[in-house]
């Protein structure tokens, strides 16, 4: 049981502390209308959310070289906008539309959780969004990170074992000493393959009420919760 | 004036945020008598620090290849401890000894002057600091860093100018949205060089009471305060 050994907590942080399916429709619904634009904002989020593996594939796979996920978000725009009756936006809307992603909305229990775990342990994202998206959305939401780790300071996408293991490096730490939180079992998976602790939380709406995914841990994590503050009392903070 | 358009404010972090001298005369003069250790601390701090610029320089020259403040410290710490009458001390004190430099005091207006700021600004450290002395620094000395800037995130000390823009460039903010804060007058020469903002913090007594340099601003930069809190208040903070 490693958890008390553990001195530093790092986050997934889409679907794990933010809710962006939600997020998205309820910020681009709320702007759309007063730009005069209308759409399926929901369908937006799930079609952009649907390419994020495949356009991620592609930068793992050497296909092509390591870019941010803006970039890759606004990428993925040029093809979805047309497709959802929003081809005709201006340059500006479609940058605001793209920095949604740092606009998110932390689930309820991130915030007090993460608040209650920074009283006794390092805490950061470790995200594949890049690092202004991350400190953007961190002010935003009031996530009190101690410090941000993005795929774009090891220039790899997760689950690349230089993101976990980077990790550890810049806090000269010994992977057991490192927590890897997901709501995601392929990323605890891993996280533990690389000798990080493990630590999941079940949202088990991030897709939407039809999710068939991660409704529960599928390997027996170090620690499983159903929120961060149950984590969070799990971890004794 | 570009104070108005300033997003995110870095930090020097050694002299301008933090108290390195006082702190590892009071630290280290608290922990030796419990180890039967007797030394002159502050000539310990006082040389160590001499040394700082001489083996960064090594590294910026090429003359070694990137390595940690830690390993910095610690190398320097294998001559400076035998002229100190500290030959014997075992491995473990030798490390307490090194991390002294995680441990360090704020100045007293930092902490306040830092969360004022933080309100309206991403703040951040920029400093020659490696990423872990940085994040334990903050944990316990509480400074509210929104997240971490080390030269180990760029392989260059500073002043390289990759520093200064690999801020930006994470940020994705141009450099006058932008201001390094420093008490030291050459790292804003540089920093403006890149098309930061610049801020100079006063810390006469940084190198005790017989310091010569640095004890004023020797530039028109953006803003000159005499402590971060004044530094808040210009800012409109």
């Amino acid at each position: 049981m490693p958890v008390p050994a553990v001195q530093a907590i790092v986050f997934d942080t889409f679907g794990t502390v933010v809710d962006w399916r939600g997020s998205i429709a309820r910020d681009l619904g709320a702007w759309g209308p007063t730009q005069g634009l209308h759409a399926d904002w929901l369908r937006l989020a799930d079609r952009w959310r649907a390419r994020y593996q495949p356009q991620m594939q592609r930068v793992r796979s050497g296909e092509i070289g390591f870019r941010t996920l803006d970039a890759l978000h606004d990428e993925c725009l040029g093809e979805l906008l047309p497709m959802l009756g929003l081809g005709g936006v201006t340059p500006a809307q479609r940058a605001h539309i793209n920095r949604v992603w740092h606009r998110l909305d932390p689930w309820p229990d991130s915030v007090p959780g993460l608040t209650r775990l920074k009283r006794h342990h390092l805490i950061g994202p470790l995200s594949n969004g890049n690092i202004a998206l991350l400190a953007n959305m961190a002010k935003r939401a009031g996530l009190p990170w101690d410090l941000i780790f993005s795929a774009e300071h090891f220039q790899r996408y997760k689950p690349h074992p230089d993101t976990y293991l980077g990790v550890c490096r810049q806090l000269d730490l010994p992977p057991a000493q490192v927590m890897m939180v997901a709501a995601h079992n392929d990323d605890l998976h891993a996280a533990r393959a690389c000798g990080l602790a493990t630590g999941f939380v079940a949202r088990p709406t991030e897709y939407g009420p039809a999710q068939t995914r991660d409704l529960a841990a599928e390997e027996a994590w170090d620690v499983v919760a159903v929120d961060i503050e149950e984590l969070a009392a799990r971890m004794g903070a």
